[in-house]
């Protein structure tokens, strides 16, 4: 029986070989302290296994199947409600049958108490089945999910010490109605005059005398926004002139119910739910829009961290997207490598001819890729997110240990932070481009709705565009960087220094040419600070740059400052992505032998195109 | 009033400056003999001009506007008859009542003796409108000039010296169908086993005891293959063995007319239409099966001349791909600039913001780029095609002249062949990029059918495919370039030397740029050689290359030997590619100061990219 998880090699070697079960399995499982928990790191791994056994399963076997009916139907908006087609409703059904919402919720949620990893893998399955699906799908457990961290966050969640467990959290209701399927959220960002810049955003949420809190406005854009639960970004606080940065200070975040009660007959609407969007493709997944008018709501967390609540939310749903376009990748791949195999031209068959045979290696190798990225920053991302609740629920202000985690938990979340908008970027884009290169392989038929090719590209390119476009993350990694090396420029050039050499002595050929993109990536940033720093204080060019700290880490504001460099964002992406990957490759193929082709082939795409995005960058 | 031509600055720049219309002028215009014709070349531009602000003008007002009816329509099959959508019908009836389909048809045939090169500059604007009636449009005038290129190529063309004009052509009864608008016709090539690969067709030509021949057999993926005249690649002589390129030799070129009559009541059928292709796009355009059982054939040329006239009639469609591409690349810019300028994001318009405004240059760039190449190839191809019939209709066997315009036909023959899969190539792909760019740079809108972003995709994604794929045109400038270089050693060494030299002592900045890209251009071509010949005689390596020729020249089959080299056949076409361009451009700087400063952005991008795909080859 079809099975994608079972015939996928790439995506076993993490689960059995690469992911360090043991610390996440301890924290996952509250030390093997709980009552009704596993006893071994061994047992509950097996039991991930059968999850993944069962998710690959079900995406192969019932979702795969319902494709071309899913594209080719539409969701309808029927007095204000909208009513999804008959095959989407069915793979929810089944969904919610095999108990699949409450996959990552704790035991004492309802849930099945899996590593958020687990989850993120799972998206890769079903994404390889039908991506608008999986939207829609991670829009369950997920919203659940934030409930909790959000509770956690506001300090509204209480746990018990032994046995450990949770006693107590703000959500519980909403939580459980997901966990149970009756219900699913969203996240309402996008206004029609706010779009990346959420610093213009306009919805309000304001207090009435007894401390009530109440949205209005517009939001539009809203993926699966036709649910129950949304997560509205709203100003609650007056900006200061109309600087965007100065304006996202003043916003806030609510959690806002768009009906009360469950039976579709018996929903008593509390917001309406206006248009749904007409998409070139995501068929299976509604767009929409929503217009708040005094809706109640509930206030997450402290006035005015909206943005960095939503923010969060948005770095887990970023790596999501990430395994969601590497299901895609998968897809796309698989669909083009059997055309070939079968196609006769010239005398053979096409994957004989060198070009085609080239493309599929190249696929296969970006996808391998992508994997590595997506699942390193899903581990760091999760790691964080347990030390996070760890510290919070089990581990008191004094006590000698916490210095230590909490140093943990911040070097997991910087991981996680570094390489989650090269993850977007990357996965992203590279279902646009593997998508078009299995049309192209198709020939014509490629080109028709009947081979699914064309289909699958219409889903990739959104991937580029939610959850923070392309564009967005290219500047969020390049900010991210260029600060990093403005407040600590001595370990940059230490780090430039140990590259170069690396490249020239390192002990065998693989570390070196890692070293060799590394030392490009690093070479451009080097470039780019220089460029910045020159433009912000006209005589800095001619010093040394370890002096430069002083002077420029005052003041600092890098929507401003940073405009020079912001031509060349997207390629320093690339570049950063290129490193990034090709460290993760070299890690396992030191570890694993059988890896080491993985890397040799990611390499000989990477240095050419790492020299190549540094020479147009300097 | 908006007009496509008037609004374009660079279009002009070609018609007003770069072409060298006296010698074009002076063929198509007879010498300026004819009875009716013009009586300079002022004149004959001027009209010219004329011709190109009526298509600008009716391209900007009556098709644009229909663009969202076109794409939302569909044609359909009723009763074994195509039905073309009511929007795309009054476009036709537009054109037809505007006389344009015979464009280019000589006077005496009922046409308006434009310049080829006027259809193909007419071909951009009709494709910045809307690429797939654009599409159709070209299967009516330019059908009819393959039925005079054929007649004249057959010697079944009669011209009269003075005053010089056809007296007779094969074909005058189905030209003039075309030239009324009565009719249409396409190229049936593509089967169900045999696409790029046309060795193994398998459709039949057959002839009765009276020499009267027949057509059977099934054609699929003929764009606007629901009219009149097709021409069909039929085999009519046995292959031996399954080899495909001496599969080739077997195949005949036949006009088959699929039925007789021209009112839709009145038709006999004589083929059957049987399959309407579902597309993701171009649905302005038809794109159907049909099968020919026993049907009445025309024989074009001789037997066995089938794949060489099909070949000469691709040549002309695939530049017409490449103004199209450039069409659909002009709108699709435009659309995201006019859209970048009033979207506001962090308090200003987002073109203002780095990336987006380094992404609009681009475009502008690659768009300009594109340009040159395309006028530059439109020129030359019908330079070639007017002094073959000069020297067809004008010039005796033994005039002194002769041989002197020959050897310049053959010339321009050479420049169109060398750049026309350049072009072809370039300018598809850089359309779907340009569209893909025009939807990032929208956001979310640019997912929704709203906006007309996603609309430009989805058409844009046909041109690497039909007339011959992207992968198709890479293998054959690579064997064309290889073969070139195998049989002239000695010229392509000293090209390289030239290069070489140039890249460091050239006259200006300009030239040792353009020839550092030449250089790259040429290392990779013979860096290619010498793995293709080390591969075929493993002794040459160490033997200077100018000596391989007589050990080369022999026994060479493209197919088995450059498969060493098709691998990267790709990433050479971008190096040709580049290369080509830079030429041109600097050619254009040399001769219009105004021009430099498009090289300078040209080379910006080309320049890295050259060196880029020059380390990966070699």
């Amino acid at each position: 029986m079809a099975n994608f998880f079972e015939d996928n090699q790439d995506c076993k070697y993490y689960l059995e070989k690469w992911i360090d079960w043991e610390p996440l399995v301890r924290f996952t499982e509250y030390d093997f302290k709980a009552e009704d928990g596993f006893t071994s790191v061994e047992e509950a791994v097996e039991f991930y296994r059968d999850i993944l056994h069962l998710v690959g399963k079900f995406s192969a076997n019932e979702i795969a199947p319902r494709v071309e009916e899913i594209d080719a139907s539409k969701h309808e908006l029927r007095d204000g409600v909208v009513v999804a087609p008959e095959p989407v409703q069915q793979i929810f059904d089944g969904i919610k049958e095999l108990d699949l919402h409450g996959m990552c919720l704790p035991r004492e949620l309802g849930g099945m108490n899996c590593p958020l990893l687990i989850y993120y893998m799972n998206s890769e399955l079903i994404g390889r089945a039908e991506t608008a699906v999986m939207s829609h799908h991670s829009f369950h457990g997920g919203i659940a999910m934030a409930m909790l961290m959000y509770s956690i966050l506001e300090g509204s969640t209480k746990y018990q010490v032994d046995p450990p467990k949770i006693v107590e959290t703000r959500f519980a209701d909403q939580i459980a109605d997901i966990a149970r399927g009756d219900a699913w959220g969203s996240m309402d960002i996008t206004e029609p005059d706010a779009g990346s810049d959420m610093g213009a955003l306009r919805c309000k949420g304001e207090q009435d005398a007894d401390g009530n809190w109440y949205v209005t406005g517009q939001k539009i854009f809203i993926t699966s926004g036709h649910g129950k639960y949304h997560f509205v970004v709203a100003r609650t606080e007056k900006s200061k002139g109309d600087d965007s940065f100065e304006g996202l200070k003043g916003l806030s975040l609510f959690l806002v119910p768009a009906y009360e009660g469950n039976g579709v007959g018996d929903r008593k609407w509390l917001a309406s739910i206006e248009g749904l969007e007409k998409k070139m493709g995501h068929h299976g997944s509604a767009t929409v829009s929503a217009q708040f008018d005094r809706t109640p709501a509930m206030l997450v967390g402290q006035r005015g961290d909206g943005f960095k609540l939503m923010l969060l939310l948005m770095n887990t749903a970023r790596i999501a997207v990430g395994f969601e376009s590497l299901g895609l990748c998968e897809s796309a791949y698989r669909l083009a490598k059997e055309y070939a195999a079968q196609r006769p031209s010239m005398g053979k068959m096409i994957d004989r001819h060198e070009m085609i045979a080239g493309y599929l290696e190249d696929m296969e190798t970006d996808i391998q890729a992508i994997r590595a990225l997506s699942v390193y920053a899903g581990y760091h991302e999760e790691m964080a997110q347990k030390l996070r609740m760890h510290l919070y629920a089990f581990v008191d202000e004094d006590a000698p240990e916490r210095k230590e985690l909490e140093r943990k938990q911040k070097e997991h979340q910087q991981k996680s932070r570094a390489v989650t908008p090269l993850l977007k970027y990357f996965a992203s884009e590279s279902a646009v481009e593997i998508a078009r290169r299995a049309i192209q392989i198709h020939g014509g038929v490629g080109y028709t709705t009947e081979y699914g090719a064309e289909k699958l590209m219409r889903d990739a390119l959104v991937f580029p565009i939610y959850e923070g476009t392309s564009q967005i993350q290219s500047l969020m990694a390049m900010k991210d960087n260029l600060m990093r090396v403005m407040k600590q420029p001595q370990t940059f050039l230490r780090e430039m220094a140990s590259a170069r050499t690396r490249s020239l002595t390192g002990r065998d050929e693989m570390s070196r040419r890692v070293a060799k993109v590394q030392f490009y990536c690093l070479d451009a940033i080097k470039h780019l600070i220089v460029k910045v720093a020159a433009a912000k204080v006209k005589d800095l060019r001619h010093r040394p740059m370890g002096s430069w700290w002083m002077k420029l880490s005052k003041d600092w504001d890098p929507k401003r400052d940073f405009a020079p460099a912001m031509l060349h964002a997207e390629r320093l992406t690339i570049l950063l992505t290129d490193k990034a990957i090709a460290e993760i490759l070299l890690d396992q193929a030191t570890r694993h032998p059988e890896r080491r082709e993985v890397l040799v082939r990611f390499l000989e795409r990477a240095e050419p195109r790492a020299q190549y995005m540094h020479n147009v960058i300097t």
